[in-house]
C-alpha cells in the first residue's frame, strides 16, 4: 500500500508539490503533504510512504538544514532523483482585488527575500505578516485575513484566488533543488550525467581533516558540486560534511574516492547516485585525463603485471 | 537615533530575542523585531538600525541560508559578535490546561524536529499545525486557536501562557549560533580566541578550485570551523563558499591566508573577526608550529637577510 | 652460466665489492667487476650476469646519477635487494712507509670530501692526485707512483699494502646505499619492512605535476623515503622522478598509489619491492590509521554494499 | 688578490673549464683547477678564490652529489650564475694514429655511458681503462700509456693530440649544468627569467613533511624545476631537499614561499637567485593568475582595508 504513496513537504499548494508533480511517476501515486521535512522522511522510514520529496538546496520554503540533518542521522535513506524548479511567485488575491486595495500581504518568511524588491517598488506601504507556509498564506487570504499572498501561481485555484501579478522573483537564487528520498536499494544505472551524495561525520575533528577528505576526491579527478558542513550538536569540533560529487558510485574513480573516505572516517554514509537534473549526458564536462573507467582498468592490469614481474 | 536600535529576527518572544538579550549592550538599546533576516539586515544597511542579530547556524527559527546569502551579496556588512544559545522548548498552554486536554499543538516548522520525539512519547495523537514563528504559535494559543505551542519558556509571560512542560529538546543540535551584524568598521582587537568569517564567490568554477581555497588556509596552519557552499543563482558551477576560520585578521597567518584567497578569487568578502563564543582564550587549541606571529616575524627577518646576502 | 655471475661497479677492491660480499649468495657466485654502472647493468640486460650491485645513494665511488638514469631508461630492470655499508677509509702504504714519509696521496675524487678533514689535520702539505678509482689508487701506490692511497682497508691485501691509519671518515654521509639489480621477475614476498622504488617520467611538465604525483602517495598514507628529479635530456621541463616509498607492491595502499601514478603518467616504471636494509620488521613506523590492508578490505566491502543498496 | 681568481673542478682541459670560459668575466680572471668539488668550494670559503664553477646536474665529470652536499652544509655559499654546456666528446689520439690502430681507450668513468654506443659500433674490441678525469686520460695518451682518450675536443691542443672523431655523444642527457658559487652577497637584480635555489634539511622527518614543503611553493604558483633529496648522514629519516624554483627572491610569490619554508623548517638555506641559462626573459612560461607582484600588492592593499573596516 505504501508503495503507492509519496510524501512531500507540505502543505498542498507548495513549490515542493509542484516539483513532485514534474516526476512522471507522481501521476500514479497518492501525494501526501507532511508538516516538516523530518515528518516526510519519517513517513518513508516507517513504511508509510514509498518516497518523499523534500527541498535540499536554496529553498524558499525552508527545510534545507533539516533535510541534511535527517539524511546524516537516523535510519539510513537514499536519494533516487533530483528535481530543479525555477521559483517565481504570483501575488494572489481574492477576485476583484486591485493593487491599490492591498494593505496587507503574507507568505512564508523564506519567500520574503524573493519578493522584497518587488514589494518596495510596487507596494511600499503594504504591511507584511508571516505565514506558516506559502500555501497557508493563500488560505488566510481566502479567509479574508490578509489582502494578498505571495505563492506559486498554481496555488490560486486551490484557494479560489486569482493571480494579480505573476513572475515575481528576485534576480538571484531563482532555482530550488529537491530530492526524492527512499529506503536504501540498489542505485539506478549510470546515465553518463550522474551525481553522488555522501555525508561524512568526524567525531574528533583534527585540523586539516576536511582537506584530507576533499583530497580523496580531487586526487581521483572527481569534481565536487556542493559541500556543506553541519555541526553534529555533540560539542565543538564535531561536524558532518555533506558533499555532492560528479559521477556515479559505479564509476571507478567515484568508488575509489568513496573507499578513501571510508578509510579516513568510518562514519561515512552513502546517500545515493542519481541522474543530474541540471545537465544531460551530452553536456557533462570532460573527465580529467586518467580518470575514466578505461584508465582505471589499464592501471589495474599494469599493477598485476608489475606484481608478477612482467614489466 | 539608529545607534540606539538593534534589529533582530522576530517576532518578539523568539530565541533570537533571547540571544540578543544576552549581550550586555542590549539593555541600553531599542530592540526591533523584523519579519525576516533580509529585512533585519536591510535595516542595518539603510541606517535604520545600528546592528542586527540573526541566526547563522543550526537554527530552530529558519533564516540560516538567508543569512549567508545576505552577507555574501548586497551592500557589505560585518559580523562583530557571535552568541551561542542552547535551545530548549517549553510546552506553553493557557492557564489550567492539562496534558490530557491537548488535541492540537503548533510551532514554527523548524522547531518540529526538536520536539517530535517528545511528541511521539507524550502526545502521540495531537495534531500539529505549523505557525509562522514560535512566538506566533504562542499568540495563536493565547487566541484559543490551538491548545499548546512549543516555544521558549521566556515567551510564556508575553502571551499570558504558562509552561506546562519545560526543557524539551532533541538530543542533538541543541545549540543555535547567532551573529551580530553591523556596517563595516575596524574589527575589535584580538582576544586570543577569535574567529574570522569570509565568503568567496567563484564565477567560473574550475575543478579543484575549492581545494585551492582551502589550501590557502591549511598551508598556513589556519583551522576551519565551518564551510558552506551556496549556489549564486547565476547558473551551474557558480558557487559561493562561506568559511569560518580560527584566528583574527590581525594574526599574520590569517592575514596571509586571506591575501591568498584574494589573489585566487578577486570576489572574496571579509565578514569580520570577532571573539569566539564557544571557548575562552585559555581553551583555544595550540597553534601549529611555525604559524605564530613570532614565527612570521622571524621568517620575514630571515627573508630580508637573504635578500641582502647576509646569510 | 650467467646465473652464476654477479657484476658490480669495479674495479676489484672497491666498497661496492665489499657491499656485494655481505650478501650470503655472493659466496657462490662469480663476482665480475665492471668499468661503470651502465656497463654493469648492461651485463645484466644482455644475460652476461644474473644481477649487478651498484651504488644508488650517497656513494664515495660515483655512479649514483648513472644508476638512476640507467634504471629509468633502456630495457627494464628490477631491484631485488639493498645493502647499506658504512664507509670508512684506510690510508694504505707500502710496508715500512711512515706518516712523515708521505708527500703524495691519491684516491677517487669522490673520496676526497670524506678524507679532507683528516688530511688537513694530519698531512697538510701532501699533494693530492686523483685516481680513476680507489682501488686503482692503491695499485698506483703499489707501483710506487704515489706514497699513499685512501681506500677500504680490505684493499690492502690485494695490492700488497698495509693500512697505516684506519677508520678515516668525515662525520656525515658515512653510509652508502647499494642495490642489487636483475632482470624483471616477481618480487619477493613482503617482509613487513619493505621498500618500493619507481621512476616516473613526464613528457610535458605542467606546474604542479610533481605535487600531484606525491599526493597519490600521501593520500593513501604511503611515506616517501627518497625523491630525486633527473632531467631526461630531451629538453627543458622534461624530468624523471625517482621515488622510494615505504611498503611493498603487495600492500594495497602501495598498489593503489602506483595505479594512481600510472593513470597520471603512463610513463611510470616499477623498479621493485624489496626488504629494507635500514630497519627490521619490528622497527617500522606504524601505519597511518585507515591504510592497512584490513582497512582497504573493509572499505571494499562497504563499497560493494553501497552499490547494492545494503547500507 | 683572490678577487682575481676563479676556482673550478679540474684538472685543466675538462668540460668544467670550458663552461667557465663561456663567462665573459673569465677572460680577466686567473682560472685555478681544483682536485674536487669540495676543494674548489673550500677555496672560495677560505678566500683563496672569489668564486668557483662546479657541475651540479647531469655531469660527465662527477661531482654532483658532492656539490649538493657542500652547498647544504658548512660555511654558507651562494650561487650567482649557471652555465649549460652541451657535452660532446672527441676521440683524441696521438698524431698519425688511425682508428684501426686503437686497442685501448680511456676516460673518466662518468664519460663511459656517453660513448658506449659509439664504442660498441666503432671499436667493439677496444679495452676500456678508467682515468681519474677526462683530461688525465688525454695526458695518459700523450704519455703513450693508452691509444686514445675520450675528452672535449678543446683538450687536444693542451696535450698535443688530435681529434680523430668528434661530436660523439649519447642521444640523451647531452647537457651538463654548472653553477658559479661565491661567498654570500646581495643577489643580482631580477632579469625576468630567474631561478632560486634552496636546500631544506629536516631533522625529524615526519610523514608528509616533503609534501608540506612543496605546497609552500605550489600554493603561491611557484613552479619547481628540480628537486633532490639527500640523506644528511645523521641517521635514517634525516634528509635534505635541494630545490630549484622558478623566479627570484625579489618576487613576492617566491619570497612568501621561502618564508613559509622557513617557518616549517628552521633549517632552510638560501642558495641564491640568478639568471636562468635555459631561457631568456621573453621565453618564460606565464605566471599563474594571481601570483604577480601586482596581485600581491593588490591583496596587501585589500587586507589593509579589511583591517581598517573599509570594505
Amino acid at each position: 500500500m505504501s508503495a503507492t504513496r509519496y510524501a512531500y513537504l507540505g502543505p498542498e499548494g507548495t513549490f515542493t508539490e509542484v516539483a513532485l508533480r514534474t516526476l512522471p511517476e507522481a501521476a500514479t501515486r497518492e501525494l501526501v503533504p507532511m508538516v516538516s521535512v523530518p515528518a516526510a522522511l519519517d513517513a518513508v522510514r516507517s513504511g508509510g510512504a514509498a518516497a518523499a520529496l523534500v527541498p535540499i538546496e536554496n529553498s524558499v520554503e525552508g527545510g534545507i538544514t533539516a533535510t541534511l540533518d535527517e539524511l546524516a542521522g537516523g535510519e539510513p535513506l537514499m536519494i533516487y532523483r533530483e528535481v530543479l524548479l525555477s521559483i517565481t511567485f504570483a501575488l494572489l488575491v481574492r477576485p476583484g482585488t486591485k493593487l491599490s486595495d492591498i494593505k496587507t500581504v503574507t507568505a512564508h518568511p523564506a519567500a520574503q527575500p524573493q519578493v522584497r524588491n518587488w514589494l518596495a517598488a510596487n507596494l511600499p506601504s503594504a504591511a507584511w505578516e508571516s505565514a506558516a507556509s506559502n500555501a497557508d498564506g493563500a488560505r488566510l487570504v481566502q479567509e479574508g485575513r490578509y489582502d494578498a499572498a505571495f505563492a506559486g501561481e498554481f496555488a490560486a485555484a486551490t484557494y479560489g484566488l486569482e493571480p494579480l501579478v505573476t513572475n515575481i522573483h528576485d534576480a538571484e537564487n531563482a532555482q530550488t533543488r529537491f530530492v526524492l528520498v527512499g529506503r536504501p536499494a540498489r542505485p539506478s544505472s549510470p546515465t553518463g550525467a550522474d551525481k553522488t551524495s555522501v555525508v561524512i561525520c568526524m567525531e574528533n575533528d583534527r585540523p586539516g581533516a576536511l582537506l584530507e577528505l576533499l583530497q580523496e576526491f580531487s586526487v581521483r579527478g572527481v569534481n565536487l558540486m556542493l559541500i556543506q558542513s553541519r555541526p553534529t550538536g555533540e560539542g565543538i569540533g564535531n561536524y558532518c560534511f555533506a558533499v555532492d560529487a560528479e559521477g556515479h558510485i559505479a564509476d571507478r574513480r567515484v568508488g575509489e574516492a568513496l573507499m578513501g573516505l571510508k578509510r579516513i572516517s568510518p562514519n561515512v554514509r552513502f546517500l545515493g547516485s542519481y541522474p543530474r537534473a541540471d545537465v544531460s549526458p551530452g553536456e557533462v564536462s570532460p573527465l580529467r585525463a586518467g580518470t575514466s573507467d578505461a584508465a582505471f582498468t589499464e592501471a589495474s592490469d599494469w599493477l598485476a603485471r608489475c606484481q608478477d614481474g612482467r614489466i
